[in-house]
């Protein structure tokens, strides 16, 4: 797949000697979010349209450059500019200005279009209607497309798929015209298609107000429906303040996850030292920045798998040190109860491994002995001077979560994988 | 999705006085392999053309069954009645007496064809193309299907997609007349696709031999290219025999599951008893075991990714009593080196799904401390009486290759899940 940014903009209303693209959010680049997002959808050639060579340094190397050097004839002729470039061919058009979240790529590239198809979303609430193109759908055509239609059903998150009809339709324009322009021809004679995305978070940036509303509903993004009570309750209201500082630093999620590990072994060792208040301390402290990690990348657009498995696996021995630790601390070192909370806990990590895997969704009952969970426990237990009871309690409590996970996913598994798992 | 079996043949070839759709392969019928195939593609309704009382009684309350009372009116009569059981419908139309592996079906939904589709396949080498039905394929469009055609450079598997226009050709034919008559009208007209399946196992069965054929077939395919060495070399030619035998009986895969961790369980309670030799025998044993439940499954293709979790997890907790009981036997129950060696088990099962998950290949080198080499090297460290040497062999390597896995995984994950396993 190949794709078109349009870059050509000059965004007099950012009030910012910034050209637009280069506006950063969260410390990243508009334009380079759009790119992030784009290499992740498995994009292989990006064209960019753009009039500042400031633009054209900032990209070259990672994009083909075309340079527009008649910005006044508009955004449709930054549309014929990119088409030209890939001549007979589809791709994907999105804007440097636009914040979207990668799974609305997904969603589009998932469809399957097979002509020219617009993201629309049919969500109104909460969206700047007035400053949006609406769009009026019908039967997943576009009837029109602008600022000022009258009738509308739906908004322009400014994500297309063109087939080279697209080009054709734009060469045949003269003077000034926009890309609504060209859609509007092609809805015209039946040839526009809407994809409903809704749902999926986007935002054109055109104000300093715009850009500082899209920091906000990124943070207010970050809780996640499977977070567990204690991540939402407690971590959470820690970790995005210190995410809002982070993202401003140049640490990397990678190395954020590191801190957090290395944090959770201090507290195995102060644990093991005979030092459980300590430990149990640092536990929860790392369990909350272990929530950072994730919440930065996010910010900057660039979580990652690999990031989520390096954390994931960092997170698993963090797990056992603590435990470890919690052993050595045990009157008479006896393992047995150590070796079982161990086993709680990569239970419950491996089975959620499982549930992603197969689209099995954890119930709350299966969310209860979560990472945030088990470390809040060893945090008051650290506390409380009840190392081995903790022990205890997690082993019960973790391994019986485990088995009820399985319990409840008969039936509930989809084919994913058939003989899954069998040479582990 | 919706699916017409048709079920009416005779089946005079296979000289057994069993309606062919009830012959059994593996102890399972053939139209039962059919249609949990079919279930397993998300198939919500079946009709099955059948003229047999007995294959009726066989489906009914699991499937609409369409009587043919003219089987002389050859096959394409009975994809008439079923077309016209689901008028107006699209459907998926398989063979009674095809056994094919899951995945062919997989292929043709994720294909989402939107008209007529053959499944072919284009590999002829090492299939009875004296017998199956040959087929012309020119830019993914069928040209000709038939016995005994001249030019062909593919085979019709036996499983379609079709469009109502199905229907409409087949009321069009009078007197006998067969599916492939029915399919010859629609591709004359350039409107039936061919979807090259290659690779996916598939066979028509018509005589004993072929059926025999089949078993043998079945049996090959048990080997797995992610094997490890030990199981390829061999916990797998002892595993196959078995299986072998265990599917002519009752034992359901998930009842072997269980033996195979009450076996693991015998070995931790040996180890703990202080009879380390019967102990690593029994972990081999319950290794063995743990093949057949997986292959029991894929010869009555009713491999289950609920079977796979189920299995999974089992394993998981039999490696821990096993090394449990090896903690419990080391001198002065030095605890530490069989924490190390459960963190390594489990931190090889847990790459394994995540690897699963962002489908990353494991490598060779990924693939040296899976459960058939834990259990072979308990196996061995029990018969030699090193059991503390045993744990601290695998707690070192197991790691190290749960690392060495999380290394190359570096750029190669896809993007899957992004913030995957956040919250376990």
């Amino acid at each position: 797949m190949k794709a078109v940014v349009l870059a050509a903009g000059r965004g007099e209303r950012l009030r910012s000697s910034t050209p637009k693209p280069l506006t950063k959010l969260f410390g990243v680049a508009l334009i380079d979010r759009v790119m992030e997002n784009l290499k992740r959808a498995g994009v292989t050639e990006v064209v960019v349209v753009c009039s500042d060579a400031r633009v054209e340094r900032h990209v070259r190397g990672r994009a083909r450059v075309v340079r527009n050097t008649q910005v006044d004839r508009g955004g449709g002729y930054s549309l014929l500019l990119g088409a030209r470039a890939l001549e007979g061919e589809c791709f994907l058009l999105v804007m440097s200005d636009h914040v979207f979240e990668h799974e609305l790529l997904n969603r589009l590239i998932e469809a399957r279009p097979e002509c020219t198809t617009l993201c629309t979303d049919s969500e109104l609430e909460g969206k700047n209607v007035e400053e949006a193109t609406k769009v009026l759908v019908d039967s997943g055509l576009v009837v029109e497309l602008g600022k000022h239609i009258e009738r509308f059903n739906a908004l322009d998150t400014g994500v297309f798929f063109c087939t080279p009809e697209v080009l054709e339709v734009a060469e045949s324009f003269s003077g000034r015209f926009s890309v609504t322009d060209v859609m509007n021809r092609l809805a015209a004679e039946g040839r526009l298609r809407a994809l409903d995305v809704s749902g999926c978070y986007w935002r054109d940036i055109d104000t300093q107000e715009e850009l500082r509303r899209a920091e906000e509903e990124l943070l207010r993004m970050l809780v996640k429906p499977a977070d567990g009570y204690v991540s939402r309750h407690i971590n959470r209201k820690l970790s995005v303040p210190l995410s809002r500082m982070l993202v401003k630093t140049p640490l990397t999620p990678n190395a954020i996850s590191a801190i957090s590990f290395f944090t959770g072994v201090a507290s195995a060792l102060c644990f093991a030292a005979g030092k459980p208040a300590a430990g149990g301390v640092l536990a929860q402290l790392s369990s909350v920045v272990d929530g950072c990690d994730g919440e930065v990348a996010r910010l900057k657009g660039r979580s990652s798998a690999f990031g989520a498995y390096f954390d994931a696996l960092l997170d698993r021995y963090a797990d056992l040190l603590i435990i470890a630790g919690m052993i050595a601390a045990s009157p008479a070192q006896n393992w047995l109860a150590g070796v079982l909370a161990i086993a709680g806990c990569y239970s419950i990590s491996y089975t959620s491994a499982k549930h992603e895997l197969y689209r099995i969704p954890v119930s709350g009952t299966g969310r209860l002995m979560q990472r945030d969970m088990r470390l809040f426990l060893i945090f008051l237990g650290g506390l409380l001077g009840a190392v081995y009871q903790t022990l205890v309690l997690i082993g019960v409590a973790a391994n019986a979560v485990a088995l009820h996970r399985l319990y409840r996913a008969r039936g509930g598994v989809k084919n994913a994988g058939g003989e899954a798992g069998k040479a582990a």
